[in-house]
């Protein structure tokens, strides 16, 4: 719609598209919630309380209406699902933006990752708004599918859809003036760019920030998240499925800092996004600790869209983006219908569009062949390291054993709960493959295998005899990425990723129910975790310490090198 | 200083150029006053609180540490002194950047005008970002200076200090999408673009936000502001000489939308510079009223950088600009200190380093001679149409009277305050000549004349005798620009403001002292208006009600059309 016409609307001459009447608005500017009519033209709220006739009337009957919500800060590959079925289960649910940060996918395709990401964005009714990942790979310690420098990046930095620079994982790179890293910062000088330095503080926090990151989502308490924001930046409140900090960081919040404050969820499963929802259901969190729900819907709407820069989104007001959502109260935050550039999108909790079509994507598996030999350990008849996995953390402790040796091979010891743990390296048929042991899992046979393994995503299995990890990763390779848990020689429970290995095309209510499927089959060879998956998932990110285990070696974290495995 | 280098200092690597120890800071971001220590290199916050090493050290001794100060709407030149005097007044008051619209220059010199201002601020201790004027000249019933096209204003959009699109004071215009307005807008579409539009409400607001501008300086009721907050302004609480709305709007302003609010005067003469001060004293006002100093503070710093979309200033903090003032209390607000990109240039209401030179500028004035016969009114022998002012007022009313005739005449009838005014064109030699009455002076004999015309800034004089009339009118002519008080004859008190006719080049207190001087003058002749030149400066501005008077003829601003003088 071009400026005239929508003056002309504005000022009641002519019809516009869609008449709200009879809203209890939850006014994020002047924050107040009142009585209100609202106007919608070309997608845009054109007026507020006038008198405009209109092609569609819609009677709210006092409900409240809000602006759409905003995720800060969100990958969305770990939904596991591709970004049409993320969006069928949060646009319900009230998210109408998304500011994500596609390094998962990037480490696996590069640039065609983000491009693709944004390609399957196209139909759905929610705006992806990407930011670009400067950290891929994570390290040099292992073997991934892309290697992103500022060049790489640089042709993107002109895309409407691309709007500043994700988290910036490196901050020693940083703070030691790495060029590639300063490069990457260089890209976007104006533009945000996302912080990520958990326990960095005093002077190398100052000269963190003094390099352009300038928000924070990783603050696990209230004195982390006063230090940054003193220092200048933006607090991200995170409540992921993992990562759970929204309730210890509201304490920090105040009415004078709040507009410095945004809600994202960062990281969230499947089932996590079916059963708790998303930054809904961080509103009620907000509130019930004490917070004004006006102070909770600016969190999750104008303050986000503010820190980004981005003018005309997160409020509903002349000018704006009619991204709307109706609720029933400020209490439980049910959300009963959306508005998508003012289009309803969804009604009680189901959408009501099409997510767009699925852009074609070929496998992103490089791997010629594998048998059970390759996960063989020479013994060595010393001590070996074994990385020892804590339930619910994703930091590892080093531990030692003396493994048995069988023909001249080291072997797991599931009687003492010592498996064996490789990384297959699958994005350029290198062959790689580093082989480990590892504690904690509990399992009493089989083995467990998935392509979902920050930050790389080769394959990561964990398992009792070699026999089971090789089907196990031969399942995964098979379906062109997933995860899959084997015994007796065969696979006994799988979910398909085939978009990158990391994401699928089913609904999220299916991938969670196959994520419980494979969980359960997990348990029923004695895991003892949780989610195993999951776990599994962070022991080859060679960034979180420590020891690591990558396609090349296992790795000393702190020392970031890469160590022998036996002693 | 490049990026690298900041982060090296940042770090603690190196000596910091300056290191204020002991601060109570005023943290706009983390909404809290906290002890602090603030380590500043290449004039750019780069730590707070670490083991810095400096080359000068200054222990605060628990004094208050706070943003510089920022007007987010000013004229400068209503201050009547170049950027460098009044940079002089308000710098020492705490004020580190102004918004400056240049409409008033630009109606005498178009852009070279605007560009002069910005020529003159390059050597100020002081930030002048510039928002383009979109109305000049305001009205086509007049001559200006200068006629601002979207094309004209196009090639400075480019330019590092042109931030936005100034007040779109054509608001019937906009609404009606005048085809020159709509290209203005389109000029920046993204920046900030300034509202004024008072009165306006309803579909008409809607109509005028949707078509860009999205702040309001002009609003005189809580409800107002009410309404264009809940529209999508920002809201600029004004304080300025004439039009005072602080207090006024001060009641809508709540913890959750003073994020929404900046402080501005728009409009203070040398008087009030010199004895009010500038945005300090509103910081007062504000607390007075009831609100947290913070929340004073932040709406004079802050909040007004954010609106305009620049994230480097209003705060002290890591990369912020090291722009800040010492208080000695967040009670009166004094400023002992003041701090510009890291550098003292202010202390105990002096500055301490030199303003920059004044670029050379010729007189902006083209009047071939003038003699009291233009003056003349041929007798009607009808009701002449009369100009009635009210002290205190800009907007006039339609009086009537019956000139008594001299010679075939219509001459002023100081017994009756009738007097006569004129308005005498003075940019393009045309010897235009708009002559009327004007009741409410209260003058007995001589005239005043002054080049501060709003917005054409002709010469507008007033007077008992054609004669004293002419001779105030060869004063300002003969200084290039100026005020004059004339009787008898001869010139009794003057002021020159050759910088366009609107602008001295000497400090404010002596600008001030020689306005009281004239003002002395005047009430000497019988003038019954305080602010005599004041008053007189709105008569030729055909945008206010009405009637008004320009080089052409009266005016009626409702119709928006000449009229004859006589019914």
């Amino acid at each position: 719609m071009d400026l005239e016409d929508r003056i002309a609307l504005a000022r009641g001459e002519g019809e516009v598209d869609l008449l709200l009447e009879n809203c209890r608005l939850v006014n994020v500017l002047s924050g107040r919630v009142h009585r209100a009519s609202v106007a919608v033209a070309g997608g845009i709220v054109v007026g507020l309380d006038g008198g405009y006739s209109a092609r569609e009337t819609i009677d709210l009957k006092g409900k409240y209406l809000a602006p759409g919500l905003i995720d800060v800060h969100v990958h969305l590959e770990s939904s596991m699902t591709t970004v049409g079925q993320f969006a069928r289960a949060v646009v319900p649910r009230g998210t109408t933006a998304v500011f994500t940060d596609c390094h998962e996918i990037a480490n696996v395709m590069g640039v065609s990752g983000i491009e693709y990401m944004v390609e399957s964005a196209d139909g759905a009714p929610m705006d992806v708004l990407v930011m670009l990942p400067p950290c891929v790979p994570a390290t040099n310690l292992e073997t991934s599918g892309a290697d992103l420098e500022a060049a790489d990046l640089e042709p993107l930095v002109r895309e409407p859809w691309a709007i500043g620079i994700g988290e910036m994982m490196n901050f020693p790179g940083t703070i030691a003036r790495d060029p590639g890293v300063m490069a990457k910062i260089r890209l976007f000088p104006d533009g945000p760019m996302e912080g990520h330095a958990p326990g960095l503080t005093g002077e190398d926090l100052c000269a963190y920030i003094a390099a352009g990151p300038n928000s924070e989502h990783e603050c696990t308490t209230a004195a982390e998240a006063e230090e940054r924001l003193r220092k200048g930046m933006y607090i991200y409140l995170r409540e992921g499925t993992a990562a759970r900090n929204l309730l210890d960081l509201l304490p920090v919040v105040n009415d004078a800092n709040r507009y410095r404050c945004c809600l994202c969820t960062d990281d969230r499963s499947p089932e996590d996004l079916l059963e708790r929802g998303h930054i809904d259901s961080m509103l009620k969190m907000v509130t019930d600790a004490g917070a004004s729900p006006m102070s909770a819907i600016q969190m999750a709407t104008i303050n986000s869209a503010s820190r980004m820069g981005l003018k005309s989104r997160g409020a509903v007001a002349v000018g704006f983006r009619a991204d709307m959502i109706v609720l029933d109260d400020l209490e439980e935050f049910r959300v009963s219908t959306v508005f998508k550039d003012g289009r309803v999108v969804a009604r009680d909790g189901e959408l009501t569009v099409p997510t767009g079509d699925e852009p074609e994507i070929g496998s992103t598996f490089n791997v010629a062949g594998f048998s059970p030999g390759r996960l063989r350990i020479p013994a060595d008849g010393g001590t070996a390291r074994v990385i020892g996995v804590t339930p619910g953390q994703i930091v590892t402790r080093s531990l030692t054993c003396r493994p048995p040796v069988e023909g001249g091979d080291a072997m797991a010891d599931p009687g003492s709960d010592v498996l064996k743990i490789a990384v297959v390296e699958r994005h350029k048929g290198t062959g790689n493959i580093g082989v480990a042991f590892v504690k904690g899992f509990g399992l009493r046979s089989g083995a467990l295998a998935s392509s979902v393994a920050h930050d790389s995503h080769n394959v990561v299995v964990v398992g009792c005899s070699d026999e089971d990890m090789a089907v196990a990763v031969e399942k995964v390779v098979a379906m062109g990425g997933g995860q899959a848990v084997a015994a007796g020689g065969e696979a006994r429970a799988a979910l398909a990723l085939p978009i990158g290995g990391l994401m699928s095309t089913l609904p999220v209510a299916q991938v969670a129910g196959q994520v419980r499927e494979l969980n359960s089959a997990a348990a029923g060879l004695g895991c003892s975790l949780d989610d195993p998956f999951m776990a599994m998932s962070f022991l080859a990110l060679p960034v979180i310490p420590s020891p690591k285990i990558t396609d090349i070696r296992l790795v000393d974290v702190e020392e970031i090198k890469l160590i022998a495995l036996f002693y």
